[in-house]
């Protein structure tokens, strides 16, 4: 018998889009569906890097150096300044979007067995790319009630064994839009280097911190043998289907090791390179109107969610996401009931149960993520969707009568 | 201590890249370097499929399904349909290049531990793919008086194991150029169906078959739910740096179980699939010249080849590589001679060594992988500098006295 192997089987199907279906009902039923439930924005990738690309001179469309064409790397290097990250062109690989570099992350450094530390609730690929390397993720939690902070030293070092290789961290966070502090930051580089532990830092929105200040893995002292940095474009320039991405680390081995995966699928795509290269040349004024515009979604989102009778929403201090406590049953089913059995005025809202981001079977059933990626009068609508929902909602339960977190 | 993965350390570096520090060096020299040890073609990309791109309407670059566009799909079923296979969108998934399509199939259908049988010479590629899937890469020879010929029936028997899971052909093939029969790809159907393999089958030269007829490993009947078919754009439409390629089954588990993979990196290059959808709508003439092209060249090269004393390069029927055998001790050193210490009126030639080609240690020792990717006076020039190499190379060996191929 033909059989699909062990980890295809155990390879999770996407949570954010196991609600599709139920979406695509509802439209043919002549529902407006709002998106919040995927990080796909609607913000304007920006003109002068899709012109670099129309404008290229291309005889052959030839593969590029596996690393990634050097004079993008080049530019990349001076990007990297800006942000206050030192890096060189050698410490680079270009990749196909930050998933690539994910993969190459665990590669190069994780064997089969091995285990990585990840603060749930976390982006759910992340598993996908751990079933695929044949290592497993070991969550520790993080709670709604103080925003979804790190959780403290001693949770990490409680569940560190011999087998424990690297800690995970999306800053800021996607899912939770938390933005990590200094004070985090020098604490997972104290756990780090007290047991030899690689730092995989995932900073795909950099560029969307609102509070506070950013802090790289790679602006931590004494931490280069350690991180390992994923990077894309995807949201940075609202260009998400490029499909464009970066792998950096100053670990030599670990870059040379990186090397022979990338050799291995020859290059990194053409045309989006163009367009990456084109996009450091932007003026540094760029980001001002999409992270005042998240900025303004962000406070939209959060004021009208903390408005509502038995909903708690943290406020997230970067990214473009937030993870609120409905007064629901179960997450998983409002979500489908909001596509398949409510509308107001045609219109519902489609989210992303949370449960789907935490690793600990049970946790986030009284969660949804948003993705703040529709504009304000959208966004707004999309409110008063949820508010009316919750209203009418079968399974609405009592706000104190309400599950807290199994850990809490 | 930090450490690198056993598996990163397992990875091969690229056979094909390795010369290229000596190949920098030459030309730092002012020596011309002919390249034929990489196959990027010099055949200019479509400029129409290159339009398509400059006059795509975009505001937001969205990522796009994980299966790839719709519409893309829908084009390449009326492709295939073209080349005689039967396909509908719901069997395709369009890919970042062919290589992501073999991991796929890969992770898909192996475990950690799982045998793979291909005939040797093979593209080196596979040999990374298969350690970063944990599997076994088992060779099976080829030979070149037989002019890389599939290996009898009796040869894959010989090797099967409850471990063994499937069969990798590429066809035509790289690094051969070797075009399989009918009764090779019926041959190919019979062990598979009696051993319940998959056949992963790597099409990537379909479009350049200049004696005998393709045959798809999809033209076979009753071998639905053990193909695999792996694609790419890169060579057929000399678009190697689109990095577009599509992963094609008709059996609905491994399709379901592949798109798990796909899902976790969220989609394929977005700007690739407008350049590969414009592709499917060039002419059907499009290829004829090309194609003209590439045989002019090969019986350009076979002949100079075979003219040489010493050398032998059996006539491949597809694709764009021949394997010649020369009067050398050791192709290694003599690809690394070639740029270090030779050259002709200021040029030489940079060969791929066949070693790098065999999975079995000593095999292709005497022997160098040609791409005849060059124009014909390029490619004349090229002969023209290795037949004076061939002089002047203080290993050569005498013809009667050359090592046959152990396995003979």
């Amino acid at each position: 018998m033909l059989q699909i192997s062990n980890r295809g089987q155990a390879m999770p199907p996407s949570p954010i889009r196991k609600l599709v279906p139920y979406a695509e009902a509802a439209k043919r039923k002549g529902v407006h569906v709002y998106h919040l439930n995927i990080g796909q924005p609607d913000v304007e990738t920006p003109p002068a890097i899709l012109d670099a690309v129309r404008n290229a001179d291309i005889t052959v469309l030839e593969y590029s150096h596996s690393a990634g064409n050097e004079s993008y790397r080049r530019k990349l290097v001076s990007y990297y300044k800006k942000v206050g990250i030192d890096v060189t062109p050698e410490e680079i690989i270009i990749t196909t979007g930050g998933s690539e570099a994910i993969q190459f992350g665990f590669f190069t450094c994780l064997n089969p067995g091995d285990e990585v530390i990840i603060p749930e609730p976390y982006y759910a690929n992340y598993n996908g790319f751990a079933v695929a390397a044949g290592v497993t993720v070991v969550p520790i939690t993080s709670h709604i009630e103080t925003g979804f902070a790190l959780p403290p030293i001693a949770d990490f070092e409680k569940v560190i064994t011999p087998r424990t290789k690297a800690i995970v961290i999306c800053n800021p966070n996607n899912p939770t839009g938390y933005l990590y502090s200094r004070a985090e930051m020098e604490a997972l580089k104290t756990i780090c280097l007290a047991h030899d532990l690689f730092l995989f830092s995932d900073e795909a929105y950099r560029e969307f911190c609102y509070d506070g200040a950013y802090i790289s893995a790679l602006h931590l002292e004494g931490m280069d043998q350690n991180v390992v940095l994923m990077d894309t474009v995807s949201k940075r320039y609202s260009a998400c289907g490029a499909r464009l991405g970066a792998f950096v680390t100053k670990n030599k081995d670990v870059y040379a090791t990186a090397m022979k995966f990338a050799q291995a699928r020859l290059s990194p795509p053409g045309l989006a390179q163009i367009l990456g290269e084109a996009a450091v040349d932007l003026p540094d004024s760029y980001f001002d109107a999409p992270k005042a515009e998240y900025q303004h979604r962000r406070d939209l989102l959060v004021g009208r969610l903390n408005a509502m009778d038995g909903v708690f929403c943290p406020n997230p201090g970067g990214a473009f996401y937030a993870i609120a406590r409905l007064p629901i049953d179960d997450a998983d089913r409002f979500c489908q009931w909001l596509l398949e059995s409510f509308s107001n005025d045609g219109k519902t809202v489609m989210l992303a149960p949370a449960t789907g981001f935490y690793g600990t079977p049970g946790l986030g059933r009284n969660e949804v993520r948003l993705a703040y990626v529709l504009n304000q009068d959208d966004l707004t609508a999309a409110m008063d969707c949820l508010e009316a929902a919750l209203q009418a909602y079968p399974g609405r339960v009592d706000a104190t009568a309400e599950a807290r977190p199994a850990a809490l």
